[in-house]
Parts: structure tokens; C-alpha cells; sequence
């Protein structure tokens, strides 16, 4: 069921998975305290890049597609683990409207919309899709990739209540990540929302996800007695760009050198010859849009007009002032000659799959979210009944168990950042209220 | 994965499965009600009957064995709901004893135990096998049927708490059903016991575990509308038999007619035409041992020796007083021309496998839990794909769903038992210590 792996994997990253795998009680009864304080989101999706020296998450998604990328056998899984979030979250509920993205064009999206609905009914919910398409006149069947018919309806608001024709939700579930703003026709409806409205890319901030992350790390570090840079990747960021006007590029200048630096001084204490470099991304959004690689402080001062107009816009055409600036963690995992990275799929506080992103034109240094890659879905241990099975590091089973680890961090701090989120909205309403 | 199933369904159950199907929503959400009330058992397993006009459970187990049986595919699943029922129950718990029967020579129950173990570390604990083998030099090494090591050691009692050597854990799993009584060395201890030693068959009697499943068949029928005769099997029960002595044979009598005649009826009101059947079994105790198949008042009198001496004792040497006379179900399914039922797995609220117990040399009227019995996994619905597959009741997916809920309505009957039966031990200690 696992791929085949190329990997590459020598030096700390071995020792780093030998130490969470000895150290598994301890590191579950963690997340199991940590879990019990904090919320886990409904769901999630982590990005991956395993630098065979590091292993550390590059983006959490909070509105995952792909799940259509899941091996199918796991479904159950999926099942159970959203039975457990919707029996904390939501216990009440009998009825979800699934609100999906807009783009029906892609049917590979609509599948996995259709997968998960397929996972909420098998939880046992009611299940209808509810779209923000502004022109959908009314019921419409919209076919996926894999054939299947999916009926979308147009939302409508009753008080202060979401419905549809003839269907009173008791609960809505996003899977749309709210690029283009809130929909007002969610917006202070009495029914609970999962994710949260303020978890849209309207409020969220990738570089506030990883300060949240910085804290997790650390934690994390310190019950292993490990330096978190082994699963933290360094950052900083800017509040004032524009690619178009050419405005910010001191700032940027500045943040590059200063991951760059850091980078730099953490390989040299552990030994690593490969150059340093960082990736630029809009600190709002998703979709592999407006990304760019750097070795140095040149690569972003005096950008062409193709690079600056691809950083300048991302997802449903909203401009890119604020960015991230990222260190950049090497792939050294392939399959079939394509760069390879793990995504790691979530639903409560459980990992229920994943799968490989593979781009065969893209380097072991570059974004691979991006057109052209290919997807190979990840396997469980479920071959692993011999006694040596918890033996070897790097085995794939083992490897994978370390992938959840590393996802189940980044998802933690997604959870302390959609409080922080929650707390900062509710704070804004006292004021508003005292105003 | 699904194996070849020979079934004919006709009539009622059909009817049942497509209400359950079509009630899943409802139905979802009440077991999420009652589990936030009642708190499901660490783990079940329950054998159901399928009868085709009638489906239901007739034996729960609140110390399964059999793991070994389940499809090692869903692993996954039984690791994350361990995780969930630890997380619940005692959420600080690393390190957990497990403690088996004692019968080391069934090299499949010792299996069983192996993959017990792995479930548990791969939910993350550090597991370590405490035996109460009364001879037990030290720590000693056994071989599974799969051909796995495993260490058994002995319990020592340290004050309060139950250890082995260089291992105080933090939690005790029993996998002993406690049929020779509450062994001392356990009597008493601090850490909690996962079922609880009150759950063991010194003081569980089946007829109470099926007057709890009367109610909640009972609140079930009325969720769903119907009779929940169609799910629940008539008893009753006698406290003073004495087959050796030939003692309480007028008691057994009049409740063998009393279940017959209840069957009777009901038969009658359904159209029914096969004749009715009833066991009796021992009211405490497993391993199919003190089982018999009655058609009338006449099958218990005059019982011939044979029957006498192997309805007298049952596991552990224990002599039978108490019987349950349970309403028989007829199983009409068969797989490669053996007679079949299906058992069900559970941790926590999660059903996590199940599969058949096979018996080529025994009736559809008969107790298949007896030497000779083979076993095939059941498997989930990791196929349903396509858009019809919760269409047709009685294809493979969905009649699994339906022995689920069914298993579901068993487990939960068990959590209302353990309840009164910790109700029943504090009420003993106010007693003694008011006395």
C-alpha cells in the first residue's frame, strides 16, 4: 500500500524519528493533555518537507480538499474521527450544510466534496451542499471527476438562520477558506459554524499560525530534549508589500537575510552543506499562488514584471500586501523521478490519511502545490505484524507515524491559533458594544 | 473483502434495514445522546442472530478475546478508538498492564493478546502483560499461533497498587472475565481497572445485562417505530437449578414455556412459520460451555445424564445454579455451507470489526460458539463508491451498518449494567460501612 520511497534520509532525521518512536507514550500522553485543553479543529491538512535533516510542516490548511486523494480504505477512519468531532463540537446536530468552493470547473474539487459528504453521512448526518456561486438559480447537479452527481442549492438566510429549500441545517461545515471575504449571507447566523468564519483567510495570518507553531515547537523540544528547529522551520514577515508599485522591497530585503541568517548558522552547528534558501508567499491564501523561491537578498530586490505580477495577485484576485517569509526545507523524498512531499490529512484530533504531492517538474528547492503534480495516496501500518515492526527507523510505517506527529503539532497550533482568533474577535465586539 | 454470504432475507428484516438506514441520521444522533450520558464500555464485542424476519443480539462481552480475528486492515481503527477511550477514561494513563486468562495453551487467545497489546501502543501507552498464572516463576516467554513472543509476568502487590518488576502502570486492562472470582491481588488497587472487576462474572449475570437491553430496545423501537421484539430476544430465567441434583427442573419448565410461549405469539402475529426454539445457558460465565437447545417443556425434563453433567459446569470448573432461557434466533446465514452468525467489535463507542463464526457441523437452531468453529473477517465499507450504496438494503455495506447499531444497542445496554452494578458495589460499601 505505501508508495515506493526514494528517500535519502542520513543523519538527524533518523535520530529524530528513533526518539519519537521510543518516546511515543510520551509524546500521545502530551497530545492527549494538550487536546483535552485546546480544541482540534473539525478538520485539517498540513503540508510537509521532510529535508532527510528536518522534518517540519509548511502549511496548515484549515479548509481541506484533497480528501478525494485519500486512500479510499480508510474511509471508516474518516468516519469514526468525524463521529468524535461533531459528538464534541456540535452534539446536537443531525443536519450539516457543506459549503464548498466556488470553482465547479474543478471536478477533481467536486469529488472531494463529494467524499466528504460521503464521510459526514456515514457519521451519520443529513447531508445537503449549500453554494455561494452569486449567479446558481436555483438546484443544480454538477458531476465530479469520478462521475458522481452532486446536487448543489443556493443558500438562503431566514433570520438569522442559513437554509436551504426545504432544509433547516443544524450546523454548517466550510470547505471553502473565504479568500474572496466573509459571505455576509453566514455572517452572525445563530448556527455554529466549523471552522469558524474568523479562521477564513479574511482574518487568519500564515505567519500567526506559525508563532502559534514557535510555542508548540518549543513544547514540543523541550519534553524531547531536542532543539525545535529540527521540526520548526524559521520565518518572518512583512505587513507592507506591493510587488505592482514595487513598494516594501527594503523590508523584504531585510526579513530574507534574516532567515537566511538563521538558516545559515543552524546548518553550519549541524553540519549540513546544502545552500540555504527561503520562500516568499502571501501571509493570506492558498492554492500554491503568488510563491516564489530565494537564495539571497538579490533574488527579491529588483524583481521582473512576470515575477512581480505573479506575486502580486493570488486566489479569487485579491492583491498580496502582507507576505511570509519562510525557510525553505529541502524535499529529499521522490517517487517515480517527481519531487515528492507528504500531506498529512486530519479530521478532530486524529490523523485519518494523506498522501504524496509529486511534481516531476519541479525541484527538491520549489513550491510543489502548483499545476502538473500528481497525487499517491499514503498508507497506515496495516502490514505491521511482526514483533520488529516498531524496530528500524525510516521503514515506512515508522516514517509515517513521525509525519503524524509532525501534522498533529502544526494542527495543535492551529487550534491555539483560531482561539487566539476567537478571543481577538469577541475582544472587538466588547469594544463595539462600549463604544 | 466482504466474504461470500449466502443469506435469505425476506420480509421484516428488510424492512428493518431500510428503516435503519434511512433513520440514520436520528438514529446517530441518539447513541450520541446516550454515550454523552452513559459511558461505553473500554471495549465489547456482542453475537448477533440473524434470522432474516429478526435480528438480534444474544450474548455480550465485556472482556473479548478474538482480535486476532478482525481484519488486521482496520487496525488503524482500533488504535484510534482506544486512543479515544483512553482519552475518556483515564487520560493520564502511560503505562498500561494488561492482564489475560490464564489459558496459555490456546496459542490463538495468546494472539489475541498480541494484537490487544499492539492496539494499545499504537494508541500510544506502554503495555506490559501481568498474568495471574498462580505458578508463574517469573517472567516468561510464550509463542502466539502467529509465532510472536510474548512476555507474561507476574502481578505483584505493592500496598495499593498492582506492579511487575521495574513497572508500576497506570492502569490495568483486564482481558480476564474473572470467572474463577475477583483474584486478590487486583481486590482493592489504586489504579483503575478497565472493565471494571465488578464487570467480571462473579457478580454479571446475562439476564441482567438483558434486562438493561430491554429498556434500551425498548427506547429504540420508539425512536424508530416499531416493535423492538424485531431486535431484542424474549427471556426469562431461573435462580435455583441444580442439574447434577436434578434440582429446579419445575422452575426451568415453567420458564421454558413461558419463552416459547411468548415466541409463540409473537410468531404468530408476524407470520412466522418455523417453530420456535429457546436456550438455556448459564447465567454467568462464556466459552459456549452450559448451552442447550430446547423446542418444548419436555426437551428439560428428564434430562439424561450426558446432558445433566454438561450442563452442570462451565469455564474455570465453576458448578451452573443460575440459568438464563433465552428466545433462540435462527441464523440463516451461511458461509461455504456452514452455518454462520456474525460477532461484532467495539471500543469505546466505535465499532471496529467484526466477523463470522462458522460451524459446518452445527444447526441454524444451534450455539455456534463451540469447538470446530472457524472464523472470516467482516470487513467495512471501504467499496462504497458509487451513489446507489446506500441503496438497496441487504447488500453487503448495509447490512453491516445495521449489525452496528444493533451490536451498538447491546454495548450500550452494557454501559446502563456496569453503571447499576457500580451502583449496586458503593451501596454494599455504605451498607458495611454504616453496619
Amino acid at each position: 500500500m505505501v508508495p515506493h520511497l526514494t528517500t535519502s534520509l542520513t543523519g538527524p532525521l533518523k535520530d529524530l524519528e528513533r526518539l519519537i518512536l521510543d518516546r511515543r507514550p510520551d509524546i500521545e500522553h502530551w497530545f492527549r493533555n494538550e487536546f483535552l485543553e485546546h480544541e482540534a479543529p473539525f478538520y485539517s491538512s498540513v503540508d510537509l518537507r521532510n529535508g532527510g535533516f528536518k522534518l517540519a510542516p509548511v502549511d496548515l490548511n484549515l479548509f481541506p480538499g484533497g480528501f478525494n486523494n485519500l486512500n479510499p480504505d480508510f474511509m471508516a477512519l474518516c468516519v469514526h474521527a468525524a463521529m468524535s468531532a461533531v459528538q464534541k463540537i456540535c452534539p446536537d446536530t443531525r443536519r450539516f450544510m457543506l459549503v464548498p468552493e466556488n470553482h465547479t470547473r474543478n471536478l477533481n474539487y467536486l469529488q472531494n466534496v463529494a467524499v466528504l459528504k460521503r464521510i459526514l453521512e456515514g457519521a451519520g448526518m443529513a447531508v445537503r451542499i449549500g453554494s455561494l456561486i452569486p449567479d446558481l438559480a436555483g438546484p443544480t447537479e454538477f458531476e465530479t471527476a469520478a462521475g458522481e452527481k452532486l446536487l448543489m442549492e443556493p443558500i438562503q438566510r431566514k433570520g438569522n438562520r442559513a437554509v436551504l429549500e426545504g432544509f433547516d441545517p443544524c450546523a454548517v461545515l466550510l470547505n471553502n477558506d473565504l479568500s474572496a471575504g466573509v459571505p455576509p449571507i453566514l455572517a452572525g447566523i445563530e448556527q455554529p459554524i466549523l471552522p469558524p468564519l474568523i479562521a477564513g483567510w479574511t482574518t487568519r495570518r500564515k505567519s500567526h499560525h506559525f508563532h502559534c507553531y514557535d510555542r508548540v515547537a518549543e513544547d514540543f523540544g523541550k519534553l524531547l530534549g531536542v532543539d525545535p528547529w529540527f521540526v520548526n522551520p524559521a520565518f518572518s514577515q512583512c505587513g507592507k508589500v506591493n510587488f505592482a508599485e514595487k513598494e516594501g522591497e527594503d523590508c523584504l530585503a531585510a526579513n530574507v537575510e534574516f532567515v537566511l541568517n538563521e538558516v545559515k548558522e543552524k546548518y553550519a552547528q549541524y553540519g549540513i552543506t546544502e545552500p540555504p534558501f527561503a520562500i516568499v508567499k502571501a501571509d493570506a491564501g492558498t492554492y500554491g499562488m503568488g510563491i516564489m523561491t530565494v537564495k539571497s537578498v538579490d533574488d527579491v530586490r529588483n524583481l521582473n514584471r512576470k515575477t512581480r505580477n505573479k506575486m502580486s495577485v493570488i486566489k479569487e484576485g485579491q492583491p498580496v500586501h502582507e507576505v511570509i517569509i519562510q525557510e525553505g526545507v529541502y524535499t529529499f523524498e521522490s517517487i517515480e523521478g517527481g519531487v515528492a512531499e507528504p500531506v498529512i490529512y486530519m479530521i478532530d484530533q486524529f490523523v485519518v490519511g494523506g498522501f504524496y504531492r509529486v511534481h516531476t517538474s519541479r525541484g527538491i528547492d520549489e513550491n510543489l502545490n502548483s499545476p502538473g503534480a500528481s497525487y499517491k495516496p499514503l498508507a497506515f501500518e496495516t502490514d505491521c505484524q511482526s514483533p520488529d515492526c516498531f524496530g528500524a527507523p525510516g521503514t515506512p510505517p515508522n516514517r509515517f507515524y513521525t509525519y503524524g506527529v509532525v501534522a498533529r503539532l502544526a494542527m495543535l497550533a492551529a487550534a491555539l491559533e483560531v482561539e487566539e482568533l476567537a478571543g481577538r474577535a469577541s475582544a472587538l465586539e466588547v469594544k463595539a458594544a462600549n463604544a
